[in-house]
């Protein structure tokens, strides 16, 4: 068993807050990052795959298709957009990188082949990480 | 003559874009970087001064002091924030890193003692930097 | 189950030494480290919470009450000190840094929510890691 | 019980291909790794050690040592080297970097106290990353 | 005048030898970079252009244009290749980075608008940096 | 004229005081790094070379020349030692990284081919940076 590890980085805007509160009222929750006006990062997305090495390969997944895959089903779906109004798989959900991070493991885990997913791990900013491992 | 660099970050929203263009033309011109809805990123800022070493302390500038003037009149102004709608000395101007990095130079060079600012750096992803140094 | 992940940096000065050896025998068991005059590094801290993701605000902690208390417990008390000397919750023991990550994690677990903290990752060089999950 | 890993870096040549193939057909499973003129990399390698903390040293292992097996048994046999003709424990297998991972760990779970290896990491570029735990 | 500049990445073997001297006077000249089987690096290049801001666009130059001409000027020539071997602009200079970075100079400066290039900065491992600026 | 960096680290202790002054006076103009039982730092050391690349080897210098020289001359009487107490080279000079800076460029500039350094550059954290060119 080895694990395969793929990083990608994609930059976005989000805000969070709940709709039903007030600006004041979200701020005492959210901090700076309920500004209404948004804000944004440069995320940095690492998805590691875990399996047996193919003996014919050396692989335990050609990193080719991961790198496709991830581009198709979750780049293309956040790169240089609004977390909180484009991001079809985020419809609902407050845009914290720990929501994200599980909404990437949904996504990513129907396109892979089954079981092979072992971690989503999502950086907002140089000091804060969010890791999903599907437990 | 010693080059001191101070770094800080800060996160913010923007989009590249001109009012009177429509958004195919806006497409065109800034591509995904004119998105209506904005995107954002994690900034790196890198202010240098140069200067002698004072004798007594054995600093070009106290650091401390460095940090807080940059904190105060440019990372309160852009952290957090949506460059195109809330920082006051963008105003009017395109948010391009570019021209952010010239209105830092601007803002910086009036709060710092005379003559030391020599640089402003600002990273806008791993793989893009600008840099002004006032010619 | 979410892993988050909060990145806090000290600087500190510290001596790997036992009191009852002369400067030569500490020397053959640390090497340089136990150099008497001290030396020092920039150590970065990575506090890793383990929890579910509370429906109302999509967080498992609230980052920035996460970063007070690591900055509250620890950081107040290692950095710009003196490890040997000066931190309280290293008294007695040789600030190794693996013994390091044990007493932060010793500090925070009393601090954090009951069953949250997961990992204690403390980088001493950019080539030398170590890290405590309280097993 | 505590994880020290120890990070090392060596630059090596290598081509993926099995040699019944045709350069066509190398191609169209290892894309441009196939280059029959070889290509190379700076590899990362992060080799953790899991182990209780000595009461006398405050180690779970002398870093030294740790460093002197890694730089012996593995680094002198990749670094500066082509992985396919010269490194004597990568015979016969295609050097993907899944191979090279679980190779390393063959050759330092030899060499080190039993039980004591956790984890062999290695970064091929930074965006993608190998890790075998012996599993 | 504001310098912007593009880092990109390649991977790619090397040998640094002089053809008419034997295998030991290479080593005594290029150390181990000079081993007959090849050896490697990820080189990542940092390609700066100064000049003014455009005001219509706020750039001084399209960072999707620039990436484009490095790309198929340079990437396309050096990444997954042997610099000895296949570079067409390598052909007849000994590979180390100094000559790689100044030849990349001469690339670029032909296919840039005319005197916009400023540095080509080449980094060959973590600890070796090479920079040409046409003087 | 080629720019040729080589990077090097060391870990230290320093104090930033004036004997004259008392505690409290040192803590007004130097913060906590006067605190008398001292701190420290893991510095990255950038040296610059400039010149003309050699026909013969395609080197501006030969790094490993370099690296002995930066090794001997400044890692040795800085790596794991107090800056005030034990670096010979900083005798009398408070040990800021501006003053280090300068000091380590007077070191190597007499051990270096004639006029051929061009510049020192000192990480004390990964936030704050020093740079001398001997002007």
């Amino acid at each position: 068993m080895v694990y395969v590890t793929r990083r990608e980085t994609f930059n976005a805007a989000h805000r969070l807050y709940l709709p039903h509160l007030s600006d004041e009222e979200n701020f005492r929750t959210f901090g700076k990052c309920s500004n209404p006006n948004w804000h944004g990062h440069n995320y940095i997305l690492e998805v590691t795959v875990a399996g047996e090495i193919n003996f014919d390969t050396g692989f335990v997944i050609n990193l080719k298709d991961l790198k496709e895959i991830i581009r198709k089903y979750i780049i293309e779906e956040v790169d240089h957009k609004n977390l909180n109004l484009e991001t079809s798989f985020m419809k609902g959900l407050i845009p914290t990188t720990e929501n994200v991070a599980v909404a990437v493991w949904k996504q990513l885990s129907e396109k892979l082949p089954n079981g092979k997913l072992y971690s989503v791990k999502l950086s907002e900013t140089e000091n804060n990480f969010f890791e999903y491992r599907g437990e």
